[in-house]
């Protein structure tokens, strides 16, 4: 189909191939680039005239970089007469500042959306928000994919025995539940609290981990710091081993440090952010979601719901 | 007036200080941080409810950081129930991506302007537009301050004589000959030509320099190539000495290198953009734009125009 059209900037560009694979075309043609004072400079080197235009791009690290690229990129696409500028964002980044946490900040998430929007997007495909409401931020269609079917398959096919699945903090739990149903196993949670203030957090462990094969899944792994916690707990109080796993590998400041010296056996991720070389190899083991994102391209192109692709 | 709150960001806060200090007011209390990822992390520290808030951030490089922090900030004064988000942008950054130069390139000056209208600023000061039409992509008010006074009175103050005034391309001859005006001199234009395609550029000189002291003025100064060429042109055709001078030193790359290697004995720029420690002294002298912009922000305050200062 000539009039669908996929093009990628500077955050995750091997993905993007990979994509582009998976749906059998080739990847527009476009230059990314930077003045010598540092602006992003932009052209797109093909007529995309009256085209369905697929834009992929991560707004990972460094964010700013990234969503500016993408901002430009979306107003070059809307002033060359792109017929619809569909987002495809693999990992939304500043999806953490989605509310007002104390009074007088700004709600970031919410204001990437509008961004988005006024550059001219007319929809967008993303996967594992970190809230789903982020979704309601946005007045255009957004479509949601999700990691867990990628994770989960992944330890099925290791043949792992009496797994549990650890849901890191309450706020993951029914993240944990979904994983859990796949691989038929019970789940825990690790119910962090502080018994005084200034008194260091205890890791209470709800449900039963005795002698099991651990699985903590969260949706980004930053610092690292709570799922190192989480792992070292688990192990202290019973389980056999450990693993980890999560759709979005932030990985900033300690995070790799933290999770080569901990007693995670394996962290398992998916590509939606690029890693840097020195980040792979050791116990980081990382899952391609370029399958699913080009079945869902393909079908959101066909005006059929990506939703089926959960089943 | 307690309405009255200046805020400042990451840009250029020597320049914020100048100009609260100029209105004797302190600079509101405001925290802008990276988190570990580097997402740009922002708190307003005082209630700003009901208040005017003049919001002081050049975009200047690194132009996606201090755009985004803008932006962010804009956010969180409008959800802290600001009555007014007047931003005050000394030097407004991506404003040469003012047009479509090639096919399918953005507009990206536009695109800025969307993206503030979008966070909430209710009105904008500036200082120096590359384009004047860049007024034009905004739908809330904007007005516009001008260098040429502030750099033509430094060199007034000099005492020099039989100045001409020069503009370094077409584009630049009206504000060349605003400053001649002041100056009560004449003006020359330098007209590039490249005679045959493949063939350099010559430098020719419209107008009598002939003995002269010249003074190169233009807006920006960036890589300075055109700037030093021009320089080194007019000695070489009889000029007695050169001087240059700018309002927005960008000063990227090869910069300050070149502008010490060429025949300009002085260049003299404002403080729109805060210089590095390392590009200061030598032959590059900084004028602060701290008075200029303190007087405008008390007018706009007062609902009285600006246009008055360039009398
Ligand atoms: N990039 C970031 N890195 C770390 N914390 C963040 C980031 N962005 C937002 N936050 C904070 O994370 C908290 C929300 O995280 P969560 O409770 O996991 O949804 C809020 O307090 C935010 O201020
Ligand atoms: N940051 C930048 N550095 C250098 N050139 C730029 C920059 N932004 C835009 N341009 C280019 O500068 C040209 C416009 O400059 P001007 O003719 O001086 O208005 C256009 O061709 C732009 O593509």
């Amino acid at each position: 189909d000539p009039s669908l059209k996929v093009f990628t900037l500077n955050s995750n560009k091997a993905l993007a191939e990979e994509i582009a694979q998976h749906i059998g075309i080739s990847l527009g043609k476009n230059s990314v680039m930077r003045f010598s004072d540092g602006e992003v400079q932009i052209n797109i080197e093909e007529s995309i005239r009256g085209c369905d235009v697929y834009l992929i791009q991560s707004t990972s690290a460094p964010a700013n970089e990234h969503l500016m690229e993408l901002l430009i990129m979306i107003d070059a696409l809307k002033r060359a007469s792109a017929r619809t500028i569909n987002v495809v964002i693999p990992y939304y980044g500043y999806a953490r500042q989605d509310r007002k946490a104390r009074a007088r900040e700004p709600i970031t998430a919410k204001l990437v959306a509008n961004l988005l929007e006024t550059a001219g997007a007319t929809r967008v495909l993303t996967l594992d928000l970190h809230a789903t409401q982020i979704q309601g931020f946005f007045d255009i269609p957004v479509d949601q994919l999700m990691g867990v079917p990628i994770l989960s398959d992944y330890f099925q096919d290791k043949g792992l025995d009496d797994i549990v699945v650890v849901s890191p903090d309450h706020g993951g739990v029914v993240r944990a539940r979904k994983m859990a149903d796949r691989l038929k196993a019970p789940i825990a949670i690790i119910d962090k609290r502080r018994p005084k203030p200034n008194v260091s957090e205890v890791m209470n462990i709800v449900g039963n981990i005795e002698g099991k094969t651990a699985i903590i899944i969260d949706d980004i792994i930053d610092t690292a710091g709570t799922i190192t916690l989480a792992a070292n707990a688990l192990v202290e109080q019973g389980a056999k081993e450990v693993y980890a796993c999560c759709t979005h590998p932030v990985l900033s400041g300690p995070a790799v440090e933290r999770i080569r010296n901990s007693k995670i056996k394996e962290l398992v991720v998916t590509n939606t952010i690029a890693l840097e070389e020195e980040k792979k190899g050791a116990n980081i083991t990382e899952l391609s979601v370029a399958g699913l994102m080009a079945e869902a391209i393909v079908r959101v192109h066909e005006d059929a719901s990506v939703s089926t692709l959960f089943d």
